[in-house]
Parts: C-alpha cells; sequence; structure tokens
C-alpha cells in the first residue's frame, strides 16, 4: 500500500539480491524508517523487538531469516540452529511455526550446496503468495462490505477494527483491513472506527497511520468506546484479525478482542475475522482451554512512548508510580461469539464445518458428517 | 483515608472558616498538591478542570462553591447565577443539580443577611453526610465480600474495579472502593485489578494511587484484560461506581463498563454496582435511550500525560499525526448485567422494585404492583 503516495510493501529483497528491507514499525507513528537485516540474528531481533508483527509478515521474516542463515552456513547444524531461534522468538504466532516448518521442509531436501539459493526462491513464494492470500481475503471481504452499504446506501460504512491486522501486519493489503482497502479503492464510502489497543497502541499508531496513509476516513477511539457505540448503532460491521484459530473456531487476538465481541453479540453488530488458512491450528479445539496466553513485560502497561508537542519523542510513565501491572497478550473470543470468518478461499462458519468446508485439504481428521455423506 | 500516612479527606473547610481546601486531583499520581478555593469562579474552575471529580465529591464541591458566592455576595441574583455557573460545568453529573437544588431550596428561604453562615452550614452537613453514606455503602458491601471469600478461604479475594469511584471521587472512603478498604482494614484478604480507564487513566492514576497509600494489594491492567481475567477464572467479583442509575436500574458510568458487565455475565462473575442513593435519577427509565453522553475533547485521547524516568512531567501525542479521534465520557449497562446495587440503605437488585424498596420516599410513582398490594 501507500507510503507518503508511495507504493510499498513490508518486507523485500534488496537489490544485492541477499540481504532483506523492512519497514522497521517500531519507528512508526511518528518517523517512517526501513532496516536491512543481513544475518539471522537481525531477523530474530526484528522479530523479537517486534520491527516486524503480525502472524503472516512474522512468517515471511522467519522465511527469510531462514535464508540470511544459509548465507552464512548451509549445514545441517545451521538449519536447525536457525530454525530454533526464529522459532523461541514469539511464542504465540502459529504463523511462525507453519513458516518455519515449511523452509525446513525443503531445506532437508535439498543439498548444502543448494540449499541458500532454494531458501530465498521459496521466501520469496511465501511473500508473494502471502499477498496474494490478503487479496483474495479482500475480494471476499469486500461482498460483505457492498452487503452492507446496500443497506445503508445514504451514508458510509462504520466499520470498527482492534489493534493492527493492516497491511504492516502481513506483506501488503492486510487482512482485517483488504475489505476496507478495496472497497474504499472501488470508491464505496467506509468510515473505519479504530481502536486505540493498549497496551502497546497498534491501532492508534499503526492502523491509524496506514489509513491515513491510504486516505481512508477513520477515527481512533479508546478501547472503552466500541460497545457505546454499537449501542448507538454507530458501528455496522466488526471486522478484526487473529493470531490463532482453533479448529472449533475460536479465536486468539489481540487482548480486548473478546470484549468487542461480546457487545457485537448484544447489539446484533456482525462480528467477522479475516485469516489466511494458515491461522488455523487444527490441533486445538477449544481455546479457552488449550491456547496458552503469551504474557509480556510490564513495561509496555506502565510506559508509553509519544511524541512531545515540540517533536521529540519520549516515554512516559502511564501508571502511578510503584504500583504493579500485568500484560496478558492475547485473549480468546469463543466461536459463538464470531459471525464468521473471511479467508482466502471464502467465507465460512466459524465453526469446524465452516472451516473445514474451505480447507478439507488440512482437516484429516474423519468426520461423522463425512462418512454420513459418503453413506 | 490516607496520604502518606495522614489521614486526609478530598475537601475541607480552611482554618479561617471561608476559604476551602481541596486535594488538586490533577497532580496526581507523580505529585500530591491540595488547592484553596476562595471564590465561585475558582470552585467552578475546579470543577470543570476536574480537579476534582467523581459524582459526590462534585456535589459537595458545588454546595461550598454556593457557599463561596454567598461570601461574595448574598443577594438573590448571586444565587441564581452561582446556580447556573456551577450546574454548567459539567453536564452529566446528577449529583451536581441535585447538590445545587437542595442548596437553592434553603438559600431560598433564607434572608440575604444570613445565606452565607447557612450556605457553609449546610455545605458542611452534606460533605458529613457524604462520608456518613459512603461509610454505610462499605459496611453493606462488606457482607458480599465477606460471603465471596469464604468461598475461597484459601487466598485473596479478586476484585476488579474500573475508573475511580473511589475515596478520591467522594469525601472520604469511596463507592465502590468503600467495601474493599473495610475489608482490606479488618483482615480479609483482597486484590484488587485496577482498570487503567482510558482516556483519562483514573484507574492508573487515582485509583491505585490511593489503594497503594492505604496499603491494599493492586494491579494495574489495560483496559482490555479484563474479559480474558474473567474467563480464566481469575476475578471473583466486579464493582464499579456511576455517574448517574435511572429508576429502572440502568447503569451510566465510565465508558468501558458496559464491556466489563457484558463479560462478568458472559463468565457468571458477579457485577455490583456502589452507589448513594442521590445518583439515581428517577425521571429516566431506558437509560440507552434516555442519558445524554457527554463528549470532551480529543486531546485527552490524543495526548496522554505522564512522568519520563528522570522525573519531568511530560505531555506525549499517543496517536498517529493527523488521524481524527472521538471521546465518548460514559456508556450505559443495562440493568439485566448487573447483579445488584450497593447503597448506604443495603443491597438490592438492579430493578424498579429493588431501588423503590431501599428508597420509597424517593419513588413517587404509583405503581402497579402497589395497587395490587393495597387490594
Amino acid at each position: 500500500m501507500r507510503v507518503d503516495g508511495t507504493r510499498r510493501r513490508t518486507i523485500w529483497l534488496e537489490g544485492d539480491g541477499r540481504t532483506v528491507g523492512i519497514i522497521d514499525q517500531t519507528s512508526l507513528p511518528f518517523g517512517f524508517r526501513t532496516a536491512r537485516l543481513t544475518r539471522l540474528d537481525e531477523a530474530e531481533e526484528a522479530i523479537r523487538a517486534m520491527r516486524v508483527r503480525g502472524a503472516p509478515l512474522i512468517g515471511v521474516t522467519a522465511a527469510y531469516g531462514m535464508a540470511l542463515a544459509m548465507a552464512e552456513s548451509a549445514s545441517d547444524w545451521s538449519v536447525d540452529l536457525a530454525y530454533g531461534r526464529l522459532l523461541a522468538a514469539r511464542p504465540t504466532a502459529v504463523n511462525l511455526r507453519w513458516a518455519l516448518d515449511r523452509m525446513r521442509e525443503v531445506l532437508d531436501i535439498t543439498p548444502p550446496g543448494e540449499r541458500m539459493a532454494r531458501a530465498y526462491a521459496e521466501a520469496a513464494s511465501m511473500a508473494e503468495e502471502d499477498v496474494a492470500t490478503c487479496e483474495a481475503i479482500g475480494r471476499h471481504g469486500l461482498r460483505l462490505v457492498k452487503d452492507m452499504q446496500a443497506l445503508h446506501p445514504d451514508r458510509p460504512l462504520n466499520i470498527l477494527t482492534h489493534c493492527n491486522a493492516g497491511w504492516l501486519a502481513t506483506v501488503d493489503w492486510g487482512t482485517a483491513t483488504a475489505p476496507i482497502y478495496q472497497a474504499h479503492q472501488q470508491g464505496i464510502p467506509v468510515h473505519v472506527w479504530v481502536d486505540e489497543t493498549r497496551p502497546r497502541n497498534q491501532g492508534a499508531f499503526l492502523t491509524a497511520w496506514e489509513l491515513g496513509q491510504e486516505g481512508v476516513p477513520h477515527t481512533v477511539i479508546p478501547d472503552n468506546t466500541g460497545g457505546h457505540l454499537m449501542q448507538r448503532g454507530m458501528v455496522d460491521l466488526c471486522i478484526v484479525g487473529t493470531d490463532r484459530v482453533t479448529a472449533e473456531g475460536d479465536v486468539a487476538n489481540k487482548i480486548g478482542t473478546y470484549l468487542k465481541a461480546l457487545a457485537a453479540k448484544d447489539t446484533g453488530v456482525p462480528f467477522w475475522v479475516a485469516l489466511p488458512g494458515s491461522t488455523i491450528d487444527w490441533t486445538l479445539e477449544d481455546g479457552v482451554r488449550d491456547i496458552p496466553i503469551e504474557q509480556r513485560g510490564g513495561e509496555e502497561v506502565s510506559d508509553l512512548t509519544g511524541q512531545t508537542r515540540d517533536g521529540r519523542v519520549e516515554t512516559v510513565r502511564v501508571v502511578s508510580p510503584g504500583s504493579p501491572v500485568a500484560n496478558y497478550a492475547f485473549d480468546v473470543t469463543p466461536a459463538r461469539l464470531v459471525s464468521g470468518f473471511i479467508t482466502e478461499r471464502g467465507l465460512c462458519e466459524a465453526t469446524r464445518d465452516g472451516l473445514s468446508g474451505l480447507f478439507p485439504d488440512q482437516d484429516d481428521r474423519t468426520r461423522p458428517r463425512n462418512a454420513a455423506n459418503d453413506a
């Protein structure tokens, strides 16, 4: 999408064909900076320090991290080392493991002398596939947006989103934002309520920034506000992303998503979750029971970085001195609160049947319904 | 309650018998400062700038504001002027009107020559009544806390609260915090989850500060977190305050309260609202339909004041530059989500019958149930 009018992606291979460029997202929204990853440890650090974040982008960065490792050493030992170090950089994102498993499968059957070239090619494929996936999510989600807009032809459609499931979380387009960008590009009037998304303010910092760069009308609100807006008919549709979806359709996403889903259910507002199929964790069923929730450092809650009126970037404590804090990174929204999923293969219900219907190749469980169909 | 080990109230008559001392709450939590109100316009400014906040404390401050006005001029015109200016200082708080009506009733039947003394006496009575009211709310709420603690004798009781309904919002004790302080003083182990309460961070700034000063164990969490904690069994009880309760039991309180009430309902956590009877607005029934929601300046959302590591207090922008913001101050929690009310006259259901049962002297509506009872 656009930055200062120029088309960009979040990650790219540099002209030298070896080092990897990224948008350093820690500099946003008060500055725009890119960074160059030249070694495995820099890719690992970029993931750990959240210079890149969002499940799909983490996956592609990890793939390029494997490629950078192969450029350093293409031994079996190097494959194992890179896999282990990149996997440990963020414990919750299922995409990270998915991307690394895919890279290792390819590298395991490739002779060391060809591994470097093969790794770069595979990482590039994954980046292109991610762009195609997000574009397809956008295309399917656009149907939803058009259907809802038809109900209110006289005014912009109000869409609420939480955290950043925008193009900054992917290679391009984003997941939750893809339908919004496509609607906007087609001239369908949309307005986005952007949840601030404490503690890291990814909504206020990243989603607001990218919507602004693209010219999409939006308003930033405190995380407390969405319920009130839904109650007063000021939200037509919620679309959020996800870090992990269980086979039964439970959704792990940024902390606070569950609260918005409850409000949507209570007020009759459709609540949709946009995801690539790779985000589905078929090994899990009950999300509240089974999904481990990452706890992050308390300083993300107690300290907030912003810009002073005279342009300095300062970090200030925003909690009473001496008071302890807790920082749970995600919560789980039970499938019963989700209107449906927007995937690269189409829309579906938030049920195992819904997910299996679109991704039968991924769900290898023998289900009674199939047996009944066969009979 | 205690500040640096010394017992204090939020508002008091100074030794000169005429000027009024307040804790200037805008300086908290990074500094502790008191202020002296000497004229009507200073009382009005203190309310408008939220140097004093919280429905009960606003009411008492307005009462003293009327007294300060009478010290300047005790004419009928001065009574009207002071009433109008103080009423306009905060549009949502029903306590403000209640306190001002009470003062005007008294002053209207008092000859100008006696108005000043009468106004100071009435304001002092209101302050003492507020302390007694909060103490009684604490006493009744303590029963709840004890009942719940008996279910978990082996660990502290986890109580979640939103915003600041603590002693800083009243003259002493607080409303939602009164049962907590009384439990703590009686040696019942409690731990409080303190919602940060964006945009003004009254939880992270004020509730955390006063709990810390009193030595009550607590943890500050982003507003997004409470649903997750309830889902995982980490909250035993929610207690919040309110700015206005309708005759049917709908609750207007700080934006975000509705979301926590939804989560409590969804997870089976009791959700109680603590209030003085004066907070009930018997003229309203359907809160979502009838309660006007104050919109405040966007800078409260976009800018946040905190303390740098080297001790400077700085205001930083925490929203992407150029992005619009919205700032709705309150939301309405429908009565169906409220387990009950904790009042100075006891506990009751969140229904008109519940409220009327405790405050029959306030509800002058002739209800069918009464007719049936009479028959």
